[in-house]
């Protein structure tokens, strides 16, 4: 339980801290819009300020090409470990406008929620943690543990600042658990630490032919089409069983045990909800694995964008010249990047028709990322969820791939706890987006007890 | 041999016939782009007091939902052959304009050469036949033959109303011939008669799955993804020798003829000439056939456009909702475009995967046509070319589709001679089109030509 002294500090300024939130989450910190500059340099200042107040120490905003990271630490906790506070202030473009009830940016409360870009990602989770510190600091004059906040301007436009600053400064962070509150639960009562996440490789491939397009009434039969060489080679990507067909692919794939299927299928989601969260009714690919499986531990390739010749209205008699596809692969745990990028690479060689040519571009390159559920600092995430949120959380292996998580886990050497309390219907990237209220408080009071339980520990 | 008094009034107005052709291109007759409605609108007038003044009668704009055909006729010389002389008075957007040496509307002459949009597409080729009628009407007073001109206003945007005008009055028409002078000719010397078109299918081909986009690396590997099954479906259409694999699809195409292949070799264009025209070294497609068979007698279907998901730069972590293809279908000879609709979509939804939906859209529909290049009013169109022009024209085969040729032929029983002779560079569609002034002056000799060998005819 918590001091009352503390309960009685987050009863008494509970309403500041909401007027604060509001404050915060006016600013259209929108990274993506070149034309919001601006508002996210002020974002950012502001939020560089309010640490100041709040009694951490150094703050100061990193510079990067884009928009600054804002840094800030309390590090007067010796012997105790260091918990290293991620999250971002900036926001998705809150288009299409004429879908929300209320403007964006003018956060506004409807029973017990809050509307707002940014309620939820990432402003409001990320604010628990800071009104914790606040707290944590106001009442007790000092923190339990040493604590390092990395707050980014670039999460909705592919974080480049934060990786490279890490990539340069990563190994002098020395924190023991990066917490990072930007997923989602699938109850309110349920708070979920993502311990696993997949890999993914962004890539282009481009098939050119003749050197302009032709008149398809005039060539048509006599040369190689582009698009229609690129979608063989695209369905020559996967087996008639769904699995990916390029050569070595699932090589270093693990091999599930018994016991990690059923850890996996008394804690995941079911098919039947899985497919419901997607919209459709027939599942698809390699039957020997659950859904929940087939998108978290096996690897997946999407073609996720097409385009060739006309698209317009109506049609157009022309045999194109080239045609082009964006591929994402998601790799399972274990699986490198380089590897199978080459292996792709090798693969496209093999299949591509003689008489057109095919090109690999890579936009993007992330390691997949898996952390032990056993960890002995994931029982502090536990006990702190216990008491915050009264549930344990579930531990889930995520679909998804996070840079930032791959840099800290990988790079740095920081075991990472991906505590989420957005609600699944928040709409983090879509109009109305919400924030559930109660799990604003809830989500403070899990911070303070988390950093308690880790303030137990001696370095 | 034209009569003496024919050369000299064609030597007398020839200057005057070069500034009224220039007068007839100023006109930014673009029928494709509405913000030129209204010069369409004031050429079609200039073309159809042009026609008065030369002495055609029963002139008249014949209104369609677009824009007008210009009408005309002469039809003093009883118990002689009708020609009908169809052209077109609009013309491609002449953009990009910066490609342009001078502007497209400003006609210039620079050498033999006269540049502008519709130089020779199709105002340089149809004025010659305008000033063919103009000669022998002054001259003579009269004409050898009947005649009727139709030329419309959309040829550069589907020939909408002229067809619909066809389908209604074509049997009123009563002709015996039509000459369209709207296509190319490999030499200066050598004007080419074109005496079979493939028929074509415009087609849509729409895959759809789940309700939205899915973020691929939530879902990546448990749904279907429509751009991949597109793929895999457009992938099937093609055996590995490049036939079109839909069952059924060649039933009607001719078996060719040892006499027509001959025939074809002798007179058609080399493998070699149509790669070069292709601008490939490639060949590609049914190995049985010659390239020129391959895209005359022999039917094609090209992909001409494919768009689904994210096609901007860079990658977006997304399972596109649908995913759609254009289909082009070129019909051999004989094929009827309704039962070859008909094979392709039983063949769609036999291979569309079941997780996914297919829907076939049709945008066009044109049968094939083929002339017998033995037929005897081609004669009258040899002898009018070895005069015109000091050589034989080829009789050749086109890939190509045009809908009013095959309503001429097909609905309104009308035999074809296109009669092109356009240079291959003229350029018609893109910058810096051109007209080969030495064949404006051959064209006309040619039509004066061929009316008086029609006028030989008796009906």
């Amino acid at each position: 339980m918590l001091h009352s002294n503390i309960i009685g500090y987050l009863q008494t300024h509970s309403h500041r801290f909401l007027d604060e939130l509001k404050e915060f989450i006016r600013f259209p910190s929108i990274s993506a819009q070149p034309a919001h500059t601006a508002d996210v340099a002020r974002c950012a200042a502001w939020l560089a300020g309010h640490m100041r107040r709040i009694g951490m120490e150094n703050t100061s905003l990193i510079p990067t090409k884009g928009h600054p990271v804002v840094f800030s630490e309390w590090r007067r906790a010796s012997g105790r470990p260091t918990v290293l506070i991620y999250g971002h202030y900036d926001v998705q473009p809150p288009e299409p406008l004429d879908e929300w009830r209320t403007p964006p940016f003018e956060p506004v409360v409807r029973g017990d929620y809050l509307f707002a870009r940014g309620a939820t990602d990432d402003k409001g989770q990320m604010f628990a943690h800071v009104k914790a510190l606040e707290t944590l600091l106001a009442v007790d004059g000092r923190l339990p543990v040493n604590a390092v906040c990395l707050f980014e301007g670039e999460e909705e436009a592919g974080s480049t600042g934060i990786l490279r600053f890490l990539a340069e400064n990563g190994d002098k962070l020395h924190a023991d658990l990066a917490v990072i509150s930007d997923t989602l639960m699938p109850s309110p009562e349920r708070p979920t630490v993502i311990y696993s996440l997949r890999g993914s490789i962004g890539l282009e491939l481009e098939v050119t032919g003749q050197r302009h397009d032709l008149h398809s009434g005039q060539f048509g039969g006599m040369v190689r089409n582009p698009v229609q060489a690129l979608c063989e080679i695209i369905a020559r990507l996967h087996d008639a069983e769904g699995r990916i067909a390029v050569p070595g692919f699932y090589g270093r794939v693990k091999k599930l045990s018994d016991t990690e299927k059923r850890y996996m299928s008394e804690t995941g989601p079911s098919d039947a909800e899985l497919l419901e969260n997607a919209g459709t009714e027939a599942g698809w690919g390699d039957a020997r694995y659950t859904l929940y499986e087939r998108t978290t531990v096996r690897p997946a390739l999407t073609v996720t964008g097409i385009a060739g010749g006309y698209q317009g209205p109506g049609s157009k008699g022309e045999i194109p010249a080239r045609a082009s596809a964006k591929i994402d692969i998601r790799l399972a745990p274990r699986q490198e990047p380089l590897e199978i990028e080459c292996l792709f690479r090798l693969f496209i060689t093999r299949t591509t028709p003689p008489e057109v040519r095919a090109k690999v571009s890579r936009y993007s390159s992330v390691s997949p990322v898996e952390m032990n559920p056993s960890h002995p600092i994931y029982r502090a995430v536990v006990k702190a969820c216990l008491r915050g949120f009264g549930g344990k959380p579930l531990f889930r292996r995520s679909g998804g791939s996070i840079p930032v998580v791959t840099a800290l886990r990988e790079n740095c050497g920081i075991p990472v706890a991906l505590l989420g309390f957005g609600l699944a219907d928040a709409n983090m990237h879509g109009p109305n987006e919400s924030l559930y209220l109660p799990n604003f408080i809830r989500g403070m009071a899990t911070s303070i007890h988390l950093m308690r339980e880790l303030g137990r520990f001696t370095t």
